[in-house]
Order: structure tokens, then sequence, then C-alpha cells
């Protein structure tokens, strides 16, 4: 049943891709194979973007590239070895698409986590990742029917968010709320630049999966949630704060881009502008106000406040979609935070038993050797002093 | 008269952006616009390098960054409202292309008041200077007849600069004279960064309104013009100076994008070359030798060389294309001359009596609190100390 | 004899691009030279992102910049020039990335000599070596007959290493040896931007020959072996080393996009894996075993490592290709070998007689005036003191 239910989604997908584009006016096929060719690159430039998005500790950069580098070789290659040997799919552009999708959504699920686990388990974290993912996969776009996530508020955010949860719910791992976050100039410039960078291919993700004809459509949407929730999201911070939290706002100007999702090539622009006016406040109170509160309740601590974000925001771009596609976009919402939840357990489970990252805790030193890197002093290169850095 | 003028622009420019797709030889109408999908996407990516171009200030990066979002997010749907509620236009691909070209023009003329102006008024500079930038762009396609400026020499590089000197002109704030504008090494290889960059993707601005079987010669001039004034800056700043300037060169070595506007789809390559050569030695010049003659005479400050990059070599731009297109050239330039500094010195007017910005010349403390974020040293996470940032 | 082999391949690769593109099943001839448009500024792209993946030396990174610029702007139009004025050929999209394609190729090499070669000895450089490269050129795919090299293992890479060797060798500059090569955090945080991002980017570079009908397999079998690259490097360094060098991760997780030059076009997703690890593998080990002993050996310094990443792995890449095209890859690596150190050697002997770079070796100070820029205090803003920087 799940075999066969992951085969029809590819197959739907396919379709989707593939299919549109014969009957689409106007659009050859190969033309039409061709156009998806840099939008497939835009989302590996997107996927990198989010490493860099995540770049603010101090001590722990060199890290979060690494364990990006890691979970895209590892859940890339097994989402197709999956897809294609077990599911006889093609390893086309539109799988590529798919696998690329699925490695962003850890990506991002990781920045809840990151530091409480060890590098090299990122590894096993990615082969139950993908095996949580291809369920909710499944359950959304074939055991549900007319489920409208064109765009991934529920099959990328909102899963990963709560994938993200179901890990640091089972790893419990305290030390994190023990060390030190603090952050340089331009290590935050680096996050200015991946935010904003990342605004502006987001398009190309949200519209991936769309038809030719509905490609413009999307991209107009989409730049209309964003365009809204990076100007609330500033009024917001100015309004409670008085100043900007640059670690807020450079992630809650996003949040347009998120909660779009699920009605991307449901609604007009001015719609969609008003999604993304809620989407930017909605994050902004999460980061300011859930975010504390959660971690006193739970006593878990979500590094990059990945709920805030993708979450909340994920969930509500859900909901936004039911005066078009009906209750099915509730049924959607909470099969995703459910199957999250437990996949991610399951994951944080087989982590604990595997050794939580005890040591070094958001520390590059984990993976890299070096005396003092993080004095912002010269580190001899190690080629030169045969020392391994 | 004004009101059907922007009509008539609109509609020039959806007739050529799709009518002449149809005719095009073998585009058809949905690949056409599936084609600048991209393109668009590469103007909005060249907007958010501005920001980077603009980092360099050791005490003024990340309001660079929170400056250009606010611009981006007011001016681009303000820009759409204006067309598609008074003028009848469509929002779609072409019209999402000529709002972030409007976008990307105040971002560089805000390179000249930055620091001089409160965060939250770009708000207000917004909204004015697309008035502004409306008249002007009525003025260069509907008023006048036969104007060449398809890469926007005028449009935007001439218009930032002039709106930008009217603006600094009303303003005369002394204060940015006393502001200590020191670098750091990265902060400057932000600038490299997003120097080069923008040199790669300029084709896509300078093309973005051709017609399909256009474009490849346009992509070819904008590069023969770029590699000529990257090559001059550097011989320039060598003959007069012994070392390299990184602050004129990186700028300098994009003048060649910015003179070729006017005649990007006029001339061969080698002629680009060229124009392109001219435009380095041309801008070098300013920045060395009109520059500190400006601002005594002025007794004003251009913060970020605007007009030696984009005023100077823009006006030079629209009268390369003389031999082509006539005297309507000059008017060209004259008027958009008159109407920046016009616009300029109203929106400068505004906002002295909404206050200058006086406590936190160029100084990121005026957005992000923050103990001393300027030794490089960590900050504490505002997340981790309960501490606003 | 020479002049009409460049011809001829120039011929050949023009009717690839564009006689290809008439007979594929409805790909128009203009709609797949627009395609070609965002692929031919990709490699634009990735050829900046090489000097940001070279700007790891502490006191050693704006000068990467320089050059990079200075390669670009010197030989591509002297390239254009050579093969519109001496051989007929048309500027046009190919011969445009046929350009950037030699350019890149060049900033590779310089890698090799990077510090001990003066700034302005680049323009000389640069004339050299597009001589050099243009007899390669022909030698390849003229002179030779079917040979695979599609993605360019052998024309780019293997090419720039045995260049740079050359060059090197003839240069025997020994005050490499005492210059000290430290790094920062930040420096560091540059070079795995420009990693992940020349990642994502590498199938517009091996992919930018092919017909569009083989477009989608070859970013397919080119992001499989990057896969593989990347993944079997970091398990290559914690096996050998414990921890990971970044400097070596961050240039062996690319072997892959190396090695599958040859064969991009012509292997299946899971034959181009493997061929992938068998890079990852063969980089690693030329880093940690080969690098050191080779400059006891030579007597000769391999800055960064060009040697590891291009040489070693794009030789091999070139024989892997045996099965398919036979001893014909044997004869374009010999050969390849041959003309590259020739070549290089010719260059350095010249560049020995415009005299060495002595005072300067990897010091911005060369091109850059400034106090003490490296302290990462601030510098004054030159404009500011008067001071040229």
């Amino acid at each position: 049943m799940l075999k066969k239910g992951i085969l029809l989604t590819v197959m739907v997908a396919t379709l989707l891709l593939f299919g549109s584009t014969v009957f689409a006016q106007e659009v050859p096929a190969l033309a039409g194979e061709l156009f998806q060719y840099h939008r497939g690159q835009d989302i590996f430039f997107m996927l990198m973007l989010v490493a860099f998005l995540m770049l603010f500790i101090k001590r722990y950069e060199w890290g979060v590239c690494l364990m990006t580098m890691l979970v895209l070789t590892v859940s890339v290659p097994f989402y197709f070895a999956v897809q294609t040997i077990y599911f006889g799919a093609t390893l086309d552009m539109s799988l590529i698409i798919l696998g690329v999708v699925c490695a962003i959504t850890l990506v991002i699920a990781a920045g809840m986590f990151l530091g409480q686990v060890k590098t090299w388990q990122y590894i096993v974290v990615s082969i139950l990742f993908v095996t949580a993912y291809s369920i909710n996969e499944w359950f959304l776009f074939t055991f549900l029917y007319g489920l409208a996530d064109a765009g991934g508020s529920l099959l990328v955010h909102a899963f990963a968010a709560y994938f993200g949860y179901g890990v640091i719910l089972a790893l419990r791992h305290k030390k994190i709320f023990d060390t030190p976050m603090a952050v340089t100039v331009h290590s935050v410039s680096f996050v200015w630049l991946a935010s904003m960078l990342l605004w502006m291919l987001w398009p190309s993700f949200t519209t991936a999966l769309l038809a030719p004809e509905q490609v413009i459509g999307g991209m107009i949407t989409t730049y209309m949630a964003l365009m809204a929730s990076a100007l609330v999201s500033y009024l917001m911070l100015l309004a409670i704060n008085k100043k900007i939290d640059p670690l807020i706002y450079t992630y809650a100007l996003l949040a347009g881009g998120v909660t779009i999702g699920s009605t991307v090539d449901l609604v007009g622009p001015w719609t969609a502008y008003g999604i993304g006016i809620a989407a930017g406040i909605v994050s902004c109170l999460c980061f300011i106000y859930l975010h504390p509160a959660l971690e006193k309740i739970l006593g878990v601590r979500d590094v990059m406040g990945v709920h805030n974000l993708h979450g909340v925001p994920g969930l509500i771009g859900a909901l936004f979609a039911i005066p078009i596609a009906g209750g099915v976009q509730v049924s959607g919402a909470v099969g995703t935070v459910i199957i999250g939840l437990i996949g991610g357990a399951v994951t944080g489970i087989i982590l604990r038993a595997l050794g939580r990252n005890e040591a070094y805790v958001l520390d590059d030193e984990e993976s890299f050797a070096m005396t003092d890197p993080r004095a912002n002093e010269g580190i001899p290169l190690p080629r030169d002093t045969g020392v391994s850095m």
C-alpha cells in the first residue's frame, strides 16, 4: 500500500511536470524540461543558502556548512535509490527536484537540533528522515485527496519543524542551554546575505512543481507574500522592541514565502499580500513570545527558531487554503504534525542510543582541529605546519 | 496627460516584452514569458547585491541591508498599486520587472544619503521616489519620442544620482563629515563579492526590456563594455595612484554597464568595448578628482560616490547614443537631471521636516541595540540573554 | 594548419551548439540560444566564485579578486579578437561561452602561482595563456579524432594544473615557502560559500557545450558525481585525520565535477556516482600525501593545491572514458600535460625575465596601500583621509 502510494505520488508529480507541458499551449516538452533546469539548480542554491542563514553562531560556522553537505550528499542519492530501485521511478529532472526538496527539508529541520547531534550522525539522520518524509509525502498527496500544497507549506516547512521537534524532545539535550551562543558582526552579515538571496530565489521553490502556464502567476503571489512579510516584520519588531533584532528580522522576513506555499497557485496577488502580512505577524509573535514560552514548558531548545519561521507559518499556510480546498487541509496539517513528531522522535531515540553530542555542543572543534580559531586572529594553515587543522 | 503617459509607457513595454515574442521567429509567447522569469529574478538578485556593494563601512553594515529591504518592500507594491489601480496595468511578468527596476533605482540613490536619513523614513522616501520616478519614466518614454535608453543609463543610473543629489542638497547634513568611516578587511571582501556578481549579472539588467531576438546581442555588448571598464579602471588607478583603492576599483569596474545602457541594442561588440573604456576612464576621474571638488563646492557628501559611478557615466551613456537617436538624447539627459534634482529636493525638504538623523549617522546602533558590536568580538545572542539586540 | 584547426574547432562547437538545436526535437533555434543565456552567465558566476574559493589567506584576499578581474578582462577580449579577426569566427553566444571557459581555466591555473607573480604581470600571463590554451584546444578537438571531453576534464582542469606547474617550475620562487599563510574564521567561511555555490552551479559548466537534449542527462551525471565526491571526501578525511581540514574538504568535494568532465554525456547516473567516489578518494589522497611529496621532490609550491583538485582528477577523468572512446583519451591526456607544461614554462621564463614578485609574496600590500589592514581593526576610508589606500 505504502509502496504503491509513493509510486503514485511520483507518477502524479511526473504527470504534473511533464504531462502538463505536453498539453500546455506552445511549450514543447524539451523546452519545458530545460526550463526546469535552472529552477532545479535554484533549489540547490537555496539549500546551500539555508546553511548560511544558520551561520551566525560565533563558534559554530564551518560545522553548519559541513552538516549541510552531509545531509545533501546522503539524503538525495538515498531518495533517488528508494524511488528508482523500489518504486520504478525514472531518475529525470522531476526526480532531481523532488530529491533536493526532500534534502532542503532536512537541512531546515536540522536547524532545530544543531549541535545536539554529532556530525557523523547526520548520515544516520538522513536515512531515517528520507523514510519519514516519504511517508508524509505519500500521506499528503496519495492518501489524502485534493490537498492544496503546491509550494510545500506542509510537505516542507511544517514537516521540517515537527520532525525537528520530535528529535529534540527525544534527545532532551540540556547542555544546549549552557552553550554560549555569541555572534560576530560579519557572521550576521552572512545571514543577511543568505536571507536576502533566499527571498529572491523563493519563487523557484514554490513554483517548482507547477505547470509552465502557472509559473509566472506563482512567482507573483510568492513575491507579493514575501514583500508583505518583510515589511510587516520590520514594523512589528519596531513596535514591540523599538530596536530590530537582526536574527529575528532576517528570518521572519521570509515567512510570507513559507505561508504562501499552499495557495501559491490559487489566489490573486493582493490576497497573497494579505497572506504575507499574516505570516509576518505570526512569525514575529512566535519568535518573541511563543519561542521562550515553549522552551520553558517543554525544556528543549529549538536552536535556530525553526518552529517560528517554518512550523507555525507552515501550518497557517495550509489553513489559508481551506476556503478553496476544504477540510482536507486540516487533515493534512494534523497528519504532518503527527508524522513529523513520530518520525523525529524515533530518530531522536536512535540518536540517543548512538550517543549525544556532549563534548562539543555548537562548537566547530568537534569536526575541525584548531588551536584558537575563534579569536578571529590568523590560524596557521594546516598544510604549512603539517598539523591537521 | 500624465496618467495617460504612464499607461502608454506600460503598454509600450508590455508590447515590447510580449508583442515582440508573438512575432519573433520561433519563440512562442509562453516560452518567451518563462524566459523572462529568471531575468526578472536576476534583477532582484542585483538589488540585493547593491546592498552588499555598500556594506564596507565598519559601523554600518546591517543598516544598509535593512534599508534595502525597506525600500524594496515599500516601493515595489506601491509601484504595482499605482500602475494597476490608477492606470489599469496588469500585474504580470513585465510589471514585476518594471517594479524591481524602479526599486533598484532607489537603492542606488539611497547610497548617496545613507546615514543622513532615519531608517523608518525610507518608507516615506519610497513613496515620494516612486512618484518622481514615474514622472521621469513618462517624460523619457512618452513625452519624448525615439529616446534610446533600453538599458537604463538615464532611467535608472542618472536619475538615481540626481535624485540623490537633490536629497543631500536639501538635507545639507553636516554631521556626515564628522562621522568616522573605517572599513575592515572582510567588509571590503563583501564589496568585492557584490561587485563581481553584479558584473556577471549585469546583462540581465540591460536586456530586460529587449525583444528575445535582441537579448544575446545585448548580452555581448554589455559584457564587452564591462570588460573594458574593469581593465581600464585598474590601469587608471595604477597610473594615477600607483596603488589600487579597492573602494574605487570595485565601483568603477561596473561603469561600462552603466554607460552602455542607452546603446546596448544599437552598437556592435567593439564599439561597446570603446564605450566601456570611456566609462572606466570617466568614472575613475570622477572618483579621484570630481568627488572631492564637488564636496568642497557644494558642502554635501555623496556617501557611496553614486555620482561617480551612476551620475556622470549614465549621462555620458545617453550622449553616446546621439549619433543614432539624435538630439532627443540631450533632452532626455537634461530632463532626467532636472526631474531628479527637483524630486530629490522635495523629498529632502520633507525629510528635513520629519527630522534629520542626528544621533546615529552611519551607525547600526540606530536600528540595532548592542553593547559594542563593532569590536568584532562575540556579542551575546539576544535570545539567550533576553536582551533585545 | 593551426589556424585552420582552431577554426574547425569553433565550427564544430558552433555546430554542436546551434546545428543540433535545429535538428533537436521541438527546440527552435532562438529558444535554444536563449537557453544558453543563463548557462553562459553561470560560467561567469563560477569564474567569480573561483576567486572566493582562494580567498582564505589572511594577508591576501583582495589581491585574489583583483587578479581574477585582470585575467577575465584581458583574456576574454583577447580570445575574442584572435577568434574573430584571425579565424573568422562570429562573436555569438557560443564564442562567449568558449571565451569564459578559457578565462576560468587561467583563473584556476593562477591558483598555483598566486603571490609568486606581480599583479600587473597577469596581463602578460593572460596573453601567453590564451595562446597555449588555443593550441591545446586545437590539439584535443581537431588534431585528435573522437576525444571524449565535453565537460572539460582535460581542456580545462588538467590543462590548468600543468600550465600552472610549468609556471612554478620555471619561476622556482623559494620565497613562497617563507611566507606565512594564516587564515581567519570568516576568510574560510567565504571559501565554504564559494565551494558550495560552485558545487551547485557545476552542471552549467559540464553541459555548456552539449546539445539541448543531452543537458538534463548531463546535469544528472554531474550532480551524482559531485554527491559522491562530497560524501567520500568527508569519510576519507575522517578516516585518515580524525578531523576535517576545511581547506581540503571544500576543495575535494568538487572533485567529482572535475572527473566527470570527460564522460558527462556518456555514462548513467550510478556509473557517474562511482566516478565521483574515485574522484573524491584520489583528490583527498593527493592533498594529504602527494602534495607534500611533490613539494619536497620538485622544490616548488602549488599554493592552492590546484594539482590535487584539477590535475590528477582531470587526468583520471579522461582515462575513465577509455572504455567508450578508446586510446585517444590517453593521447589527449599526455598531450595536455605536455602542452600545459611547455606553455607554462615559457610563460614562467618570460615572467622571470620581467622580475619575480619578491617584496610582497601573498601580501595585499603589493596592490593596496594600507597601514595595517590585517589587524582586522578598522582602516580609515581613503576618501576621508585623502590618503590613497
